[in-house]
């Protein structure tokens, strides 16, 4: 086999990489465990027909078979393919054991998923995502639209990673508003809006009026509503001075105002959030809040969180389970930087200390004190060969372990200790391994300055 | 959508068993780590030509192809499919990332895998393995065989299984011993060898004779060391006793009696290791040791734990890269289990605190009390409705939350203070959100008899 080559679009880390991603997901899950969300895992292949039923990605999706599989099987409904999102097949694990769950279920799920897009930083074929979601049978109460941002805000503003901003905005705030103008096409408004950012407000004017038919009012509103942004109450004020009535719109703005209020005590310097009226993406599947957020100096990613509220995340026809999540996208985020060197970790390997070897005869003693280290909980490996004493250091140097512990030779007097080097300060002190403990040890990360 | 039914060979669980099986991976990972193996991850797929190069596993591969891909798109080397296990990944990993890494590298790795088997107990489409290995360049020490072996035997006795013995074998022992008995064809007897728990003595011995030409004396000696099965010392007198001699005889049995000795100390209830001379599944493969692994009462499901020596995991033309390792089948051990519902577990949310919510004008006070009560590390949720009390409290034992927290009136006089109550034992006592600390909730799990 000659050397292979990485397969675009599926990332991979080398162990001191892989570190900071653990670090990462371990901060995740430790954060949702702290607001009472279980973790579960869904497999990851659904068949094809679940996966189809949100009409737009069907192009992204892998379909898996068996090598051996007949020649004339047909791709079907019930096809097996990979999931593309944690939110489909959750909707599905919700429905196939309603009878075992109990409600409003709160779950979170950090698991690959793969989608066949072109790779790009910040696009991946096979990526992994973290997403907390709250379901309920029949209703489901509101202030889950608070809970779910106050929940992100901890995990994320506890990340490694550049400052965040999660932009919120509320589809009936929207939708009133709209409905306030005399606008009846919501929807198709807003996919016009969606496009602000790309083309600016003069190209969306001339997609208002010619393609959805607005009056030249209509769009001054439309594009007045899309301008404001508030990262506190001044929001209510903002939104009212546009002068557009409606029952919807104050819902919704109530709706808002009770997401940034809940969430103003979690703001920090990592991470904050702010009401942005021009957020329309999602704004056609959700139908109450929606969230997206975006990285400092990293906006070309688009957003590495999202979701919103859906009035129907399930359904058997029988029930319907509204829900509202959350979803990081862990690869998205941590990927581009990984890539480019910009997080370091203090700790390459979990080895905390290298345990010298005398003499290949004298291996035993050296795992012994190994034991005894690890009984205690300090990560400890033994040396892979009885080298000068040099070779040893210099191979703990090399793995990035630093403490190298020497066993008094077999057969010392009594008086005479093991000893134990910090192989940073070059400090070495005797020591004994039933006693001994090095400072902690925790993995930190940092993020470098591109 | 209808209600769903579960895909045979995809085994998915609940929230409370979901629990257990993510505290055997937590403990699997800290021991490993414990030991100095350092995680890594590999992508899901491999172009199929990597896959397909171990001979007798094609029919069980997942081939992974974009729904719509060109409709004349062939299967061919470079076609991805899913990883059957995790050492085929491991061995190009290393192929790629040999620049990077440091030798000896150990790693542990805990991943899915997917295999087109027929599902039964014990085999499943989609499972989860937990890999360590030591790879080195051009040669690889012999202790390292014993290592490996150590740190399963740490890592499994602490898990909540029914005992679990290793068995051990020594390719080069068994060679040596044949080749001592003057037969040429070893691999073709270890074939026969092979079936001795499934047909007997008897029929292995007419194999042995019939189809792979031994004499009288060699069946004989073949059967004999099949039926050696030691856990201490006298492994050797056992064997010397067949009065067969040869030097890779005594350097496989001084090997092995390494393995055995190197793990006695690491021997517990719920864990052993015995040399068993007609392990021989593997031996094909195998270069120096080989170890299975059987789970008192759940024989059936053949072994959970298996691994071994192999001269050449992988090589790039130039270096070869000799390699140890062991993969726990995770999912084999623990599914039967779970779906028998025979692990239990002490904590089925991780949700330690509920604080009750006496109106939902007065939800931002409970929401005081649990962002208080989780800066202090404690897992808490709010109430999902100002329910009546018992209502609330039957909410937090539905959900198998312990304490039920309930704030002080808003306005309440200076010396009213919150309440929490233990809802097992129904005592209620006055508590501060800043400074109450519940007993140690550590989930616990514990293997009950079929």
């Amino acid at each position: 086999m000659s050397r292979p080559h990485p397969l675009s679009g599926y990332p991979e880390w080398l162990p001191s990489q892989r570190a900071v991603e653990q670090h990462v997901l371990d901060s995740l899950r430790r954060t949702f465990e702290l607001h009472g969300f279980a973790g579960i895992e869904t497999r990851a292949v659904e068949p094809l027909a679940t996966l189809l039923r949100k009409g737009d990605i069907d192009k992204e999706v892998y379909v898996v078979r068996r090598l051996h599989a007949p020649d004339d099987a047909e791709v079907g409904d019930d096809t097996l393919a990979l999931h593309y999102d944690l939110t489909v097949p959750f909707a599905r694990y919700v429905l196939e054991n309603a009878g075992h769950l109990t409600f409003p279920f709160r779950r979170y799920q950090i698991q690959k998923a793969w989608r066949g897009e072109r790779p790009q930083e910040g696009r991946y074929r096979e990526f992994c995502q973290a997403d907390v979601d709250i379901v309920d049978r029949d209703a489901l109460a509101g202030h889950h639209e608070v809970e779910v941002a106050q929940v992100m805000a901890d995990a994320l503003g506890r990340l490694p990673l550049p400052p965040l901003t999660m932009q919120v905005n509320n589809r009936r705030l929207i939708e009133g508003y709209y409905a306030g103008l005399g606008v009846d096409d919501a929807p198709a408004v807003m996919r016009h809006v969606d496009k602000l950012d790309k083309v600016g407000p003069q190209a969306v004017a001339t997609l208002l009026a010619d393609e959805a038919g607005l009056v030249d009012a209509q769009v001054r509103g439309v594009l007045a509503l899309a301008e404001v942004s508030a990262a506190d109450a001044s929001l209510v004020d903002r939104v009212q001075a546009l002068g557009v009535r409606d029952p919807l719109l104050d819902q919704g703005l109530a709706e808002l105002v009770a997401v940034m209020q809940g969430t103003a005590d979690l703001a920090c310097d990592r991470f904050r959030v702010v009401a942005d009226l021009r957020i329309a993406r999602g704004l056609d599947y959700y139908t109450g809040t929606v969230y997206e957020t975006r990285m400092a100096g990293w906006e070309s990613l688009g957003s590495v969180c999202s979701g919103g509220r859906y009035d129907a995340l399930a359904s058997d026809g029988a029930v319907t389970y509204p829900g509202v999540g959350l979803s990081f996208g862990v690869t998205r985020a941590v990927a581009p930087l990984l890539g480019r060197g910009l997080l370091t970790t203090s700790r390459s390997v979990p080895t905390c200390v290298l345990v010298a070897v005398a003499s290949e005869h004298a291996r035993t003693a050296s795992d012994r004190v190994a034991a005894e280290l690890r009984r205690r909980g300090i990560p400890t490996e033994v040396a892979p060969s009885a080298a000068k004493y040099g070779k040893q250091i210099r191979h703990a140097d090399r793995r990035g372990i630093p403490y190298v512990w020497f066993p008094a030779a077999d057969g010392a007097d009594a008086g005479v200790a093991d000893e134990v080097k910090d192989i940073r300060s070059g400090e070495q002190q005797p020591a004994d391994a039933a006693t001994w403990s090095p400072p902690p040890h925790d993995l930190t990360v940092e993020v470098l300055q591109p």
